[in-house]
């Protein structure tokens, strides 16, 4: 029996949840909900873990997947606890994207790909930075291959300054980050070719710019894309839809701070208390789930 | 008494010492020399230390800074180790420069740089990945110019497919990475203003494309250059010259594999054992900063 590979997987447990949704994780110590219990830890790293397990359970069945913000864990010098935090997610069935940014030359890429790819690593796919080219990105897709994990490779990014470099026009009329789409196409469909359905070289396209990922979606028809944006960064779920195939397959659409935070939010913060902040995190997550499947049309 | 910006103290360092070598650490457990002091350590992490520390002590006094890659530490578990190693590069008189290659949007860049530039970071300077525009890379240079540290964004890598984003031709007809180029000098001037001199935002600039370095040395006079790509990678001491300015400064060179590994190099080989393969290291620093200030007629 062929295995299904990550992003086919994905698709599976997105129609198995009936939902859209990637919950990011971005926890930040000093912003960590005023509760009774993790008023009693005095370990940072046993907060960390407490806060981020709490997160994990109020998501686990409701989305499919979850991003996991290196960035948040490092500065904090809780990098174990990254790990630790990855694999609660894993062992809660969820999808784990690992997001790293991370590329350099060939060999340090290969080290990066080590570190977070290997088999028995609680990440399932990885976010991974195009500026260096074929042989910077190609460590991580082989070792992904290997181990039947993904990459999901920066195409668009949902920040305002995406423009700057991503958007620049090249003499062929194409936009850089359109040529870079057509690489990681192509790198998709060397390294793991499949005639229908996607490829586990997956792409960054943030919500933000829906005109942008309406053409790359066209563009790219075996590339999944974790789309970015949604909520704090102000996308909709109308903005959202373009990146979907028409089956409402193909993406993933995260909010960190939208799940995160909900309980501060006007919608839900009469009804949920800041102790109680996980619950709204999970009605939050339904919401979000049916305001996506709304915009598709799926019920 | 104004202090000097850390490119400027880079400077101070590489007159003190006559060498503008920087000694790259991409440690690897598997490949560190066979010698009967570290056959004795079992623990995976005091081997990595001790490793690294012999090689501080290899290139301390010799070479002006140290570039250390977090990827090979990541790749074994040990980041906490990056941290302990950093210091005692920083303790023995060294810039120690994060070899990171981070960058994400503005918040998530902020905590990277809180994780690496923060004031009790031992890292004086840290690389960074220019995709996300100046959102992107900001959070690094506010926190960078707070504490009296640097940062070096990407401009053209040393590796062979830089040429497939880096050097695709904008309808402008400048390369993208002179799009970039003109952007990091943007960050520099306005974040860092110098009447002359260097500015805290440099540049990585590979040594193996050095008609790309000539124009970029023209294009941006108060960029400091980080250059890889000597050695291992295929550029010599005469493809560097032209990163550095006419008084012979503004650049450093890297060299990591061959440093780390010059007990194997035909060079040194009948000269140093595997045991003595720090000796081989000290010595290969001395003839690589010879071989560079003989190129640029320095004595």
């Amino acid at each position: 029996m062929q295995k299904l590979n990550v992003m086919e997987r994905l698709n599976k447990v997105i129609r198995r949840t009936n939902s859209r949704v990637v919950a990011g994780l971005d926890p930040v110590l000093s912003e960590i909900p005023d509760c009774e219990e993790y008023r009693k830890l005095t370990d940072r790293g046993v907060l960390m873990e407490t806060y981020c397990h709490d997160y994990i359970k109020a998501i686990a069945g409701i989305v499919p997947a979850i991003k996991i913000n290196s960035a948040f864990f490092e500065a904090e010098g809780l990098t174990l606890e990254y790990f630790e935090v990855a694999e609660m997610a894993a062992k809660a069935g969820m999808i784990v994207i690992g997001d790293l940014k991370r590329a350099d030359i060939g060999s340090t890429s290969g080290a990066y790909a080590k570190a977070y790819l290997k088999a028995d690593s609680p990440f399932s796919i990885i976010t991974v930075n195009p500026y260096f080219g074929t042989d910077g990105v190609m460590p991580f897709i082989e070792l992904a291959n290997q181990n039947e994990k993904g990459v999901f490779v920066l195409v668009k990014t949902s920040n305002q300054s995406s423009i700057e470099i991503q958007d620049l026009i090249l003499r062929d009329q194409r936009k850089v980050h359109e040529a870079v789409a057509d690489m990681v196409k192509h790198w998709g469909n060397i390294s793991n070719p499949t005639e229908d359905g996607y490829n586990n070289v997956g792409a960054v396209v943030g919500a933000t710019h829906p005109d942008d990922a309406r053409r790359l979606r066209q563009r790219m028809p075996n590339t999944f894309f974790l789309v970015p944006g949604y909520g704090a960064q102000g996308a909709t779920a109308e903005d959202v839809v373009v990146n979907f195939d028409k089956n409402g397959l193909g993406a993933i659409v995260n909010s960190s701070r939208g799940l995160m935070n909900a309980y501060k939010h006007p919608r839900w913060k009469d009804q949920f208390s800041e102790e109680n902040w996980a619950e709204a995190t999970t009605a939050e997550a339904k919401r979000m789930t049916e305001e996506i499947n709304k915009a598709l049309h799926i019920l």
